[in-house]
Protein backbone atom coordinates (compact mmCIF):
# COMPACT_ATOMS: atom_id res chain seq x y z
CA UNK A 1 0.00 0.00 0.00
CA UNK A 2 1.75 3.40 -1.14
CA UNK A 3 0.92 5.72 1.69
CA UNK A 4 2.18 8.40 -0.71
CA UNK A 5 -0.57 8.44 -2.90
CA UNK A 6 -3.25 7.76 -0.07
CA UNK A 7 -1.37 10.93 1.27
CA UNK A 8 -2.03 12.77 -1.85
CA UNK A 9 -5.26 11.40 -2.13
CA UNK A 10 -6.74 12.63 1.32
CA UNK A 11 -5.98 16.10 0.85
CA UNK A 12 -8.88 16.85 -1.66
CA UNK A 13 -11.37 15.91 0.90
CA UNK A 14 -13.43 18.75 2.69
CA UNK A 15 -14.47 16.69 6.13
CA UNK A 16 -13.64 14.44 9.28
CA UNK A 17 -11.91 10.93 8.89
CA UNK A 18 -15.56 9.50 10.27
CA UNK A 19 -17.18 11.62 7.63
CA UNK A 20 -15.06 10.02 4.96
CA UNK A 21 -15.24 6.37 6.44
CA UNK A 22 -19.52 7.29 5.84
CA UNK A 23 -18.74 8.22 2.69
CA UNK A 24 -16.38 5.68 1.19
CA UNK A 25 -18.77 3.01 2.81
CA UNK A 26 -22.07 4.53 0.56
CA UNK A 27 -19.43 4.36 -2.44
CA UNK A 28 -18.67 0.45 -1.94
CA UNK A 29 -22.70 0.29 -1.55
CA UNK A 30 -23.53 1.79 -4.59
CA UNK A 31 -21.06 0.23 -6.93
CA UNK A 32 -22.34 -3.09 -5.92
CA UNK A 33 -25.58 -2.10 -6.14
CA UNK A 34 -25.16 -0.64 -9.97
CA UNK A 35 -22.88 -2.99 -11.35
CA UNK A 36 -24.08 -6.37 -10.38
CA UNK A 37 -28.27 -5.59 -10.88
CA UNK A 38 -29.54 -6.76 -14.03
CA UNK A 39 -26.56 -9.78 -14.42
CA UNK A 40 -28.39 -12.93 -15.62
CA UNK A 41 -28.75 -15.32 -11.94
CA UNK A 42 -29.98 -19.12 -12.17
CA UNK A 43 -30.07 -21.59 -9.70
CA UNK A 44 -26.39 -22.68 -11.29
CA UNK A 45 -24.75 -19.89 -10.76
CA UNK A 46 -25.86 -18.18 -7.81
CA UNK A 47 -23.03 -19.68 -5.90
CA UNK A 48 -20.41 -18.15 -7.93
CA UNK A 49 -22.19 -14.57 -8.31
CA UNK A 50 -22.39 -14.01 -4.83
CA UNK A 51 -18.57 -15.19 -4.50
CA UNK A 52 -17.70 -12.75 -7.48
CA UNK A 53 -19.52 -9.73 -6.03
CA UNK A 54 -17.96 -10.14 -2.42
CA UNK A 55 -13.96 -10.69 -4.19
CA UNK A 56 -15.00 -7.88 -6.49
CA UNK A 57 -16.08 -5.36 -4.10
CA UNK A 58 -12.98 -6.53 -0.99
CA UNK A 59 -10.65 -5.02 -4.21
CA UNK A 60 -11.27 -1.90 -3.85
CA UNK A 61 -9.98 0.71 -1.31
CA UNK A 62 -10.36 0.20 2.75
CA UNK A 63 -12.87 -2.66 2.54
CA UNK A 64 -11.71 -5.42 4.92
CA UNK A 65 -14.71 -8.13 4.21
CA UNK A 66 -17.92 -8.55 2.02
CA UNK A 67 -20.49 -11.09 2.43
CA UNK A 68 -23.01 -11.66 -0.06
CA UNK A 69 -26.26 -13.54 -0.21
CA UNK A 70 -28.31 -13.55 -3.28
CA UNK A 71 -32.73 -14.27 -2.80
CA UNK A 72 -34.13 -14.21 -5.66
CA UNK A 73 -37.76 -14.06 -3.72
CA UNK A 74 -39.29 -16.75 -5.57
CA UNK A 75 -38.80 -15.07 -9.07
CA UNK A 76 -37.24 -18.23 -10.28
CA UNK A 77 -40.01 -20.49 -8.51
CA UNK A 78 -42.78 -18.87 -9.86
CA UNK A 79 -42.72 -20.41 -13.59
CA UNK A 80 -41.24 -23.56 -14.76
CA UNK A 81 -40.87 -21.66 -18.27
CA UNK A 82 -37.79 -21.72 -20.20
CA UNK A 83 -37.61 -18.10 -19.61
CA UNK A 84 -37.96 -18.70 -16.31
CA UNK A 85 -34.95 -20.74 -14.82
CA UNK A 86 -33.08 -17.86 -14.97
CA UNK A 87 -34.30 -14.49 -13.87
CA UNK A 88 -31.86 -10.78 -13.61
CA UNK A 89 -30.39 -9.38 -9.98
CA UNK A 90 -32.87 -7.23 -8.70
CA UNK A 91 -31.89 -5.23 -5.69
CA UNK A 92 -34.34 -6.54 -3.30
CA UNK A 93 -33.14 -9.82 -4.13
CA UNK A 94 -29.24 -9.11 -2.56
CA UNK A 95 -28.11 -8.78 1.21
CA UNK A 96 -24.78 -7.77 1.19
CA UNK A 97 -22.61 -6.50 4.42
CA UNK A 98 -19.38 -4.77 3.53
CA UNK A 99 -16.85 -3.87 6.11
CA UNK A 100 -13.95 -1.28 5.57
CA UNK A 101 -11.57 0.73 7.72
CA UNK A 102 -9.98 3.73 7.18
CA UNK A 103 -7.37 5.33 9.26
CA UNK A 104 -8.67 3.07 12.26
CA UNK A 105 -11.96 3.75 12.07
CA UNK A 106 -14.18 0.43 11.27
CA UNK A 107 -17.42 0.91 9.13
CA UNK A 108 -20.17 -1.62 8.43
CA UNK A 109 -22.33 -1.06 5.66
CA UNK A 110 -25.69 -3.39 4.11
CA UNK A 111 -27.79 -3.60 1.71
CA UNK A 112 -31.02 -5.61 2.08
CA UNK A 113 -34.29 -5.29 1.05
CA UNK A 114 -36.33 -3.98 4.42
CA UNK A 115 -40.09 -5.31 4.43
CA UNK A 116 -41.71 -2.36 6.23
CA UNK A 117 -40.34 -0.18 3.19
CA UNK A 118 -40.99 -2.46 0.18
CA UNK A 119 -37.31 -1.18 -0.55
CA UNK A 120 -33.67 -2.53 -0.88
CA UNK A 121 -32.12 -0.24 1.63
CA UNK A 122 -28.38 1.06 2.22
CA UNK A 123 -27.69 1.88 5.89
CA UNK A 124 -24.54 2.10 8.14
CA UNK A 125 -25.01 -0.69 10.69
CA UNK A 126 -22.08 0.84 13.04
CA UNK A 127 -19.13 3.37 12.55
CA UNK A 128 -16.04 3.58 14.65
CA UNK B 1 -42.16 12.98 0.71
CA UNK B 2 -43.17 10.88 2.61
CA UNK B 3 -42.06 11.86 6.04
CA UNK B 4 -42.70 8.15 7.54
CA UNK B 5 -41.27 5.99 5.32
CA UNK B 6 -37.96 8.49 6.19
CA UNK B 7 -38.29 7.89 9.71
CA UNK B 8 -38.53 4.49 9.25
CA UNK B 9 -35.23 4.65 7.00
CA UNK B 10 -33.72 6.32 9.76
CA UNK B 11 -34.10 3.58 12.27
CA UNK B 12 -31.61 1.33 10.69
CA UNK B 13 -28.84 3.87 10.60
CA UNK B 14 -26.14 3.86 13.33
CA UNK B 15 -24.48 6.69 12.75
CA UNK B 16 -24.55 10.91 12.77
CA UNK B 17 -26.59 13.24 10.45
CA UNK B 18 -23.31 14.58 8.61
CA UNK B 19 -21.78 11.03 8.77
CA UNK B 20 -25.04 9.52 7.05
CA UNK B 21 -24.68 12.48 4.51
CA UNK B 22 -21.22 11.83 3.56
CA UNK B 23 -22.89 8.05 3.25
CA UNK B 24 -25.64 9.14 0.74
CA UNK B 25 -22.85 11.12 -1.48
CA UNK B 26 -20.68 7.85 -1.60
CA UNK B 27 -23.78 6.19 -3.04
CA UNK B 28 -24.77 8.33 -5.55
CA UNK B 29 -21.25 8.88 -7.11
CA UNK B 30 -20.89 5.20 -6.39
CA UNK B 31 -24.14 4.86 -8.61
CA UNK B 32 -23.27 6.86 -11.18
CA UNK B 33 -19.79 5.28 -11.90
CA UNK B 34 -20.81 1.75 -12.18
CA UNK B 35 -24.20 2.55 -13.64
CA UNK B 36 -22.90 4.36 -16.86
CA UNK B 37 -19.13 3.51 -17.08
CA UNK B 38 -19.29 1.07 -20.67
CA UNK B 39 -21.65 3.24 -22.03
CA UNK B 40 -20.82 3.28 -25.57
CA UNK B 41 -20.18 7.07 -25.80
CA UNK B 42 -19.66 9.20 -29.51
CA UNK B 43 -20.08 12.56 -30.50
CA UNK B 44 -22.78 12.53 -31.45
CA UNK B 45 -24.56 11.41 -27.97
CA UNK B 46 -22.02 12.71 -25.51
CA UNK B 47 -24.33 15.85 -24.32
CA UNK B 48 -27.76 13.40 -24.26
CA UNK B 49 -25.16 11.06 -22.19
CA UNK B 50 -24.08 14.06 -19.97
CA UNK B 51 -28.09 15.43 -19.40
CA UNK B 52 -28.98 11.63 -18.86
CA UNK B 53 -26.22 10.73 -16.00
CA UNK B 54 -27.82 14.19 -14.39
CA UNK B 55 -31.32 13.64 -14.06
CA UNK B 56 -30.97 10.06 -13.55
CA UNK B 57 -28.76 10.53 -10.64
CA UNK B 58 -31.03 13.97 -9.37
CA UNK B 59 -33.64 11.64 -9.24
CA UNK B 60 -32.29 9.88 -6.30
CA UNK B 61 -32.86 10.40 -2.68
CA UNK B 62 -31.78 14.07 -0.94
CA UNK B 63 -29.91 15.19 -4.32
CA UNK B 64 -30.49 18.36 -5.09
CA UNK B 65 -28.24 18.94 -8.23
CA UNK B 66 -26.03 16.85 -10.27
CA UNK B 67 -23.47 18.55 -12.79
CA UNK B 68 -21.63 16.17 -15.48
CA UNK B 69 -19.02 16.87 -18.11
CA UNK B 70 -17.76 13.70 -20.03
CA UNK B 71 -14.03 14.25 -21.52
CA UNK B 72 -13.33 11.58 -24.08
CA UNK B 73 -9.75 12.14 -23.40
CA UNK B 74 -8.21 11.83 -26.61
CA UNK B 75 -10.02 8.34 -26.80
CA UNK B 76 -12.52 9.64 -30.22
CA UNK B 77 -9.81 11.61 -32.00
CA UNK B 78 -6.81 8.86 -31.87
CA UNK B 79 -8.45 7.14 -35.08
CA UNK B 80 -11.01 7.91 -37.54
CA UNK B 81 -11.33 4.16 -37.88
CA UNK B 82 -15.17 2.59 -37.76
CA UNK B 83 -13.96 1.28 -34.44
CA UNK B 84 -13.23 4.45 -32.77
CA UNK B 85 -16.24 6.75 -34.03
CA UNK B 86 -17.16 5.51 -30.75
CA UNK B 87 -15.79 4.48 -28.04
CA UNK B 88 -16.91 3.33 -24.14
CA UNK B 89 -17.60 5.64 -21.28
CA UNK B 90 -14.55 4.68 -18.43
CA UNK B 91 -14.49 6.17 -14.97
CA UNK B 92 -11.26 9.28 -16.73
CA UNK B 93 -13.64 10.54 -18.90
CA UNK B 94 -16.06 11.90 -15.85
CA UNK B 95 -16.48 15.00 -14.19
CA UNK B 96 -19.30 15.12 -11.92
CA UNK B 97 -20.45 17.10 -9.04
CA UNK B 98 -23.23 15.75 -7.01
CA UNK B 99 -24.95 18.36 -4.64
CA UNK B 100 -27.28 16.89 -1.99
CA UNK B 101 -28.97 18.11 1.29
CA UNK B 102 -30.06 15.77 4.23
CA UNK B 103 -31.63 16.99 7.04
CA UNK B 104 -30.33 20.61 6.24
CA UNK B 105 -26.99 19.37 6.06
CA UNK B 106 -25.70 20.58 2.43
CA UNK B 107 -22.97 18.59 0.78
CA UNK B 108 -20.93 18.24 -2.58
CA UNK B 109 -19.44 15.12 -3.82
CA UNK B 110 -16.98 15.03 -6.99
CA UNK B 111 -15.66 12.30 -9.12
CA UNK B 112 -13.12 13.13 -11.35
CA UNK B 113 -9.92 12.59 -12.65
CA UNK B 114 -6.78 13.79 -10.86
CA UNK B 115 -3.50 13.95 -12.77
CA UNK B 116 -1.21 13.85 -10.01
CA UNK B 117 -3.05 10.20 -9.16
CA UNK B 118 -3.51 9.47 -12.68
CA UNK B 119 -6.77 8.14 -11.02
CA UNK B 120 -10.66 9.01 -11.58
CA UNK B 121 -11.08 9.93 -7.67
CA UNK B 122 -14.59 10.07 -5.41
CA UNK B 123 -13.96 13.08 -2.69
CA UNK B 124 -16.03 15.39 -0.59
CA UNK B 125 -15.43 18.99 -1.53
CA UNK B 126 -17.89 20.26 1.31
CA UNK B 127 -19.84 18.94 3.98
CA UNK B 128 -21.99 21.09 6.15
CA UNK C 1 -16.41 5.64 -41.92
CA UNK C 2 -13.10 3.57 -42.43
CA UNK C 3 -13.64 1.16 -45.29
CA UNK C 4 -10.46 -0.19 -44.21
CA UNK C 5 -10.97 -1.55 -40.71
CA UNK C 6 -14.43 -2.61 -41.53
CA UNK C 7 -13.05 -4.85 -43.94
CA UNK C 8 -10.48 -6.36 -41.54
CA UNK C 9 -13.23 -6.93 -38.93
CA UNK C 10 -15.16 -8.83 -41.73
CA UNK C 11 -12.43 -11.24 -42.24
CA UNK C 12 -12.91 -12.27 -38.44
CA UNK C 13 -16.39 -13.43 -38.80
CA UNK C 14 -17.26 -16.90 -39.93
CA UNK C 15 -20.79 -16.57 -41.56
CA UNK C 16 -23.26 -15.52 -43.95
CA UNK C 17 -23.66 -11.43 -44.28
CA UNK C 18 -27.53 -11.96 -43.17
CA UNK C 19 -26.53 -14.12 -40.08
CA UNK C 20 -23.75 -11.15 -39.14
CA UNK C 21 -26.76 -8.76 -39.85
CA UNK C 22 -28.82 -11.26 -37.16
CA UNK C 23 -25.39 -11.06 -34.80
CA UNK C 24 -25.21 -7.43 -34.86
CA UNK C 25 -29.00 -6.03 -33.69
CA UNK C 26 -28.49 -9.10 -30.80
CA UNK C 27 -25.01 -7.26 -29.40
CA UNK C 28 -27.07 -4.54 -29.49
CA UNK C 29 -30.32 -5.29 -27.68
CA UNK C 30 -27.44 -7.49 -25.44
CA UNK C 31 -25.49 -3.75 -24.92
CA UNK C 32 -28.88 -1.93 -24.39
CA UNK C 33 -30.50 -4.37 -21.25
CA UNK C 34 -27.41 -4.96 -19.74
CA UNK C 35 -26.01 -1.41 -19.61
CA UNK C 36 -29.12 0.80 -18.60
CA UNK C 37 -31.14 -1.58 -16.17
CA UNK C 38 -30.50 -0.85 -12.51
CA UNK C 39 -30.70 3.26 -13.35
CA UNK C 40 -32.66 4.75 -11.33
CA UNK C 41 -35.85 5.69 -12.91
CA UNK C 42 -38.68 8.69 -11.63
CA UNK C 43 -41.12 10.78 -13.63
CA UNK C 44 -38.58 13.29 -13.55
CA UNK C 45 -36.23 11.85 -15.90
CA UNK C 46 -37.51 9.46 -17.68
CA UNK C 47 -37.90 11.18 -20.91
CA UNK C 48 -33.95 11.77 -20.71
CA UNK C 49 -33.02 8.58 -20.16
CA UNK C 50 -35.29 7.64 -23.08
CA UNK C 51 -33.60 9.97 -25.13
CA UNK C 52 -29.74 8.61 -23.91
CA UNK C 53 -30.24 5.08 -24.68
CA UNK C 54 -31.17 6.17 -27.85
CA UNK C 55 -28.72 8.10 -28.89
CA UNK C 56 -26.08 5.86 -26.60
CA UNK C 57 -27.30 2.88 -29.11
CA UNK C 58 -27.53 5.08 -32.26
CA UNK C 59 -23.61 5.97 -31.74
CA UNK C 60 -22.58 1.71 -31.81
CA UNK C 61 -21.61 0.29 -35.18
CA UNK C 62 -24.44 -0.61 -37.87
CA UNK C 63 -27.46 1.46 -35.94
CA UNK C 64 -29.38 3.84 -38.32
CA UNK C 65 -32.22 4.40 -35.69
CA UNK C 66 -33.41 3.21 -32.03
CA UNK C 67 -36.98 4.10 -30.66
CA UNK C 68 -37.00 3.70 -26.75
CA UNK C 69 -40.04 4.09 -24.43
CA UNK C 70 -39.70 3.18 -20.97
CA UNK C 71 -43.01 2.46 -19.08
CA UNK C 72 -42.80 1.88 -15.25
CA UNK C 73 -45.25 -0.61 -15.20
CA UNK C 74 -46.88 0.52 -11.91
CA UNK C 75 -43.80 0.84 -9.91
CA UNK C 76 -43.71 4.81 -9.44
CA UNK C 77 -47.40 4.49 -8.97
CA UNK C 78 -47.58 2.00 -6.21
CA UNK C 79 -46.49 4.06 -3.10
CA UNK C 80 -46.09 7.97 -2.72
CA UNK C 81 -43.18 7.21 -0.12
CA UNK C 82 -40.01 8.97 -0.32
CA UNK C 83 -38.61 5.55 -1.55
CA UNK C 84 -41.18 5.30 -4.48
CA UNK C 85 -40.84 8.33 -6.08
CA UNK C 86 -37.75 6.62 -7.75
CA UNK C 87 -37.36 2.96 -8.96
CA UNK C 88 -34.51 0.81 -10.53
CA UNK C 89 -35.20 -0.21 -14.69
CA UNK C 90 -36.06 -3.20 -15.35
CA UNK C 91 -35.96 -4.85 -18.30
CA UNK C 92 -39.90 -5.33 -18.43
CA UNK C 93 -39.98 -1.39 -17.99
CA UNK C 94 -37.92 -1.07 -21.71
CA UNK C 95 -39.50 -1.11 -25.41
CA UNK C 96 -37.34 -0.80 -27.57
CA UNK C 97 -37.18 -0.89 -31.64
CA UNK C 98 -33.48 -1.09 -33.08
CA UNK C 99 -32.67 -0.55 -36.44
CA UNK C 100 -29.42 -1.28 -38.48
CA UNK C 101 -28.28 -1.83 -41.69
CA UNK C 102 -25.09 -3.53 -42.86
CA UNK C 103 -24.37 -4.04 -46.59
CA UNK C 104 -27.41 -3.08 -47.74
CA UNK C 105 -29.36 -5.35 -45.57
CA UNK C 106 -31.43 -4.00 -43.04
CA UNK C 107 -32.62 -5.26 -39.90
CA UNK C 108 -35.16 -4.18 -36.53
CA UNK C 109 -34.89 -6.37 -33.54
CA UNK C 110 -37.02 -5.12 -30.31
CA UNK C 111 -36.93 -5.92 -26.49
CA UNK C 112 -40.36 -5.64 -25.30
CA UNK C 113 -42.43 -7.11 -22.42
CA UNK C 114 -44.23 -10.17 -23.53
CA UNK C 115 -47.79 -10.54 -21.47
CA UNK C 116 -47.92 -14.62 -22.39
CA UNK C 117 -44.12 -15.18 -21.58
CA UNK C 118 -44.28 -12.79 -18.51
CA UNK C 119 -40.74 -12.01 -20.32
CA UNK C 120 -39.07 -8.98 -21.86
CA UNK C 121 -38.24 -10.55 -24.87
CA UNK C 122 -35.67 -9.79 -27.43
CA UNK C 123 -36.73 -11.12 -30.93
CA UNK C 124 -35.92 -9.87 -34.73
CA UNK C 125 -39.29 -8.17 -36.48
CA UNK C 126 -37.48 -8.00 -39.66
CA UNK C 127 -34.35 -8.86 -41.81
CA UNK C 128 -33.17 -8.54 -45.19
CA UNK D 1 -37.04 -26.86 -20.55
CA UNK D 2 -40.56 -25.98 -21.01
CA UNK D 3 -41.20 -26.39 -24.88
CA UNK D 4 -44.52 -24.32 -24.87
CA UNK D 5 -42.84 -21.19 -23.95
CA UNK D 6 -40.22 -21.77 -26.54
CA UNK D 7 -42.46 -22.25 -29.14
CA UNK D 8 -44.37 -19.34 -28.43
CA UNK D 9 -40.90 -17.36 -28.54
CA UNK D 10 -40.86 -18.31 -31.80
CA UNK D 11 -43.62 -17.06 -33.15
CA UNK D 12 -42.57 -13.53 -32.74
CA UNK D 13 -39.20 -14.14 -34.83
CA UNK D 14 -38.95 -13.19 -38.70
CA UNK D 15 -35.55 -15.09 -39.21
CA UNK D 16 -34.34 -18.34 -40.15
CA UNK D 17 -32.98 -20.49 -37.42
CA UNK D 18 -29.90 -19.79 -38.54
CA UNK D 19 -29.87 -16.31 -38.21
CA UNK D 20 -31.40 -16.54 -34.76
CA UNK D 21 -29.05 -18.87 -33.59
CA UNK D 22 -26.54 -15.86 -34.57
CA UNK D 23 -28.65 -13.24 -33.01
CA UNK D 24 -28.82 -15.20 -29.90
CA UNK D 25 -24.86 -15.40 -29.48
CA UNK D 26 -24.69 -11.52 -30.23
CA UNK D 27 -26.89 -10.81 -27.05
CA UNK D 28 -24.85 -13.02 -25.38
CA UNK D 29 -21.88 -11.24 -26.34
CA UNK D 30 -23.53 -7.59 -26.02
CA UNK D 31 -24.96 -8.53 -22.15
CA UNK D 32 -21.57 -10.13 -21.39
CA UNK D 33 -19.63 -7.32 -22.28
CA UNK D 34 -22.10 -4.11 -20.68
CA UNK D 35 -23.08 -6.02 -17.71
CA UNK D 36 -19.47 -6.31 -16.53
CA UNK D 37 -17.17 -3.69 -18.05
CA UNK D 38 -16.75 -1.32 -15.03
CA UNK D 39 -16.41 -3.84 -12.51
CA UNK D 40 -13.46 -3.38 -9.91
CA UNK D 41 -11.28 -5.97 -10.69
CA UNK D 42 -7.49 -6.88 -8.99
CA UNK D 43 -5.25 -9.99 -8.91
CA UNK D 44 -6.94 -11.33 -5.93
CA UNK D 45 -10.58 -11.27 -7.52
CA UNK D 46 -9.16 -11.71 -11.43
CA UNK D 47 -10.29 -15.67 -11.20
CA UNK D 48 -13.71 -15.62 -9.25
CA UNK D 49 -14.60 -12.63 -11.79
CA UNK D 50 -13.83 -14.76 -14.41
CA UNK D 51 -15.96 -17.50 -13.38
CA UNK D 52 -18.75 -15.43 -12.38
CA UNK D 53 -18.98 -14.18 -15.65
CA UNK D 54 -18.82 -17.61 -17.16
CA UNK D 55 -21.25 -18.94 -14.94
CA UNK D 56 -24.02 -15.85 -15.12
CA UNK D 57 -23.48 -15.92 -19.16
CA UNK D 58 -24.30 -19.86 -19.25
CA UNK D 59 -27.44 -19.17 -17.39
CA UNK D 60 -28.70 -17.58 -20.48
CA UNK D 61 -30.88 -19.20 -22.84
CA UNK D 62 -29.29 -21.86 -25.37
CA UNK D 63 -25.89 -21.54 -23.98
CA UNK D 64 -23.76 -24.56 -23.70
CA UNK D 65 -20.54 -23.40 -22.83
CA UNK D 66 -18.29 -19.96 -21.51
CA UNK D 67 -15.00 -19.89 -21.30
CA UNK D 68 -13.83 -16.45 -19.89
CA UNK D 69 -9.65 -14.78 -19.68
CA UNK D 70 -9.17 -11.71 -17.94
CA UNK D 71 -6.06 -10.13 -19.12
CA UNK D 72 -5.60 -6.75 -17.04
CA UNK D 73 -2.77 -5.73 -20.16
CA UNK D 74 -0.45 -3.81 -18.11
CA UNK D 75 -2.88 -1.85 -16.18
CA UNK D 76 -2.12 -3.62 -12.60
CA UNK D 77 1.58 -3.59 -13.12
CA UNK D 78 1.62 -0.07 -14.29
CA UNK D 79 2.19 1.62 -10.59
CA UNK D 80 1.86 0.35 -7.33
CA UNK D 81 0.02 3.07 -5.40
CA UNK D 82 -2.95 2.08 -3.63
CA UNK D 83 -4.92 3.78 -6.24
CA UNK D 84 -3.60 0.87 -9.25
CA UNK D 85 -4.03 -2.30 -6.87
CA UNK D 86 -7.41 -2.29 -8.61
CA UNK D 87 -8.96 -1.32 -11.81
CA UNK D 88 -11.70 -1.04 -14.17
CA UNK D 89 -12.69 -3.58 -15.88
CA UNK D 90 -12.51 -2.37 -19.61
CA UNK D 91 -13.54 -4.84 -23.01
CA UNK D 92 -9.99 -4.67 -24.17
CA UNK D 93 -8.60 -7.33 -21.06
CA UNK D 94 -11.21 -10.09 -21.66
CA UNK D 95 -10.96 -12.73 -23.84
CA UNK D 96 -14.43 -15.08 -23.95
CA UNK D 97 -15.57 -17.71 -25.69
CA UNK D 98 -19.62 -18.37 -26.22
CA UNK D 99 -20.56 -21.64 -27.26
CA UNK D 100 -24.39 -22.23 -27.60
CA UNK D 101 -27.12 -24.34 -29.94
CA UNK D 102 -30.28 -23.70 -30.82
CA UNK D 103 -32.56 -25.95 -32.75
CA UNK D 104 -29.49 -28.36 -33.40
CA UNK D 105 -27.41 -25.34 -34.71
CA UNK D 106 -24.05 -24.71 -32.94
CA UNK D 107 -22.15 -21.51 -32.69
CA UNK D 108 -19.03 -20.05 -31.62
CA UNK D 109 -18.62 -16.28 -30.80
CA UNK D 110 -15.70 -14.45 -29.37
CA UNK D 111 -15.19 -11.18 -27.54
CA UNK D 112 -11.27 -10.58 -28.40
CA UNK D 113 -8.89 -7.40 -28.33
CA UNK D 114 -7.45 -7.52 -31.46
CA UNK D 115 -4.73 -5.77 -32.14
CA UNK D 116 -4.80 -4.67 -35.94
CA UNK D 117 -7.55 -2.75 -35.21
CA UNK D 118 -7.26 -1.47 -31.72
CA UNK D 119 -10.24 -2.50 -30.63
CA UNK D 120 -12.29 -5.75 -28.70
CA UNK D 121 -14.22 -7.19 -31.69
CA UNK D 122 -17.57 -9.34 -31.33
CA UNK D 123 -17.33 -12.13 -33.91
CA UNK D 124 -19.06 -15.20 -34.99
CA UNK D 125 -16.01 -18.10 -34.91
CA UNK D 126 -18.11 -20.46 -36.27
CA UNK D 127 -21.95 -21.20 -37.10
CA UNK D 128 -23.72 -24.44 -37.79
Amino acid sequence: MDRKAERIGEEYFRCSDRERTAFELGIKLGALFHQFVGAPVSKRNMDVLERAIEKTIESQAFVTRVEVHIDPRGYLESSDSVFHEYTTLSGDMIDAKVELEYKGIKAQGRLRYVEELDYPLMYIESLG
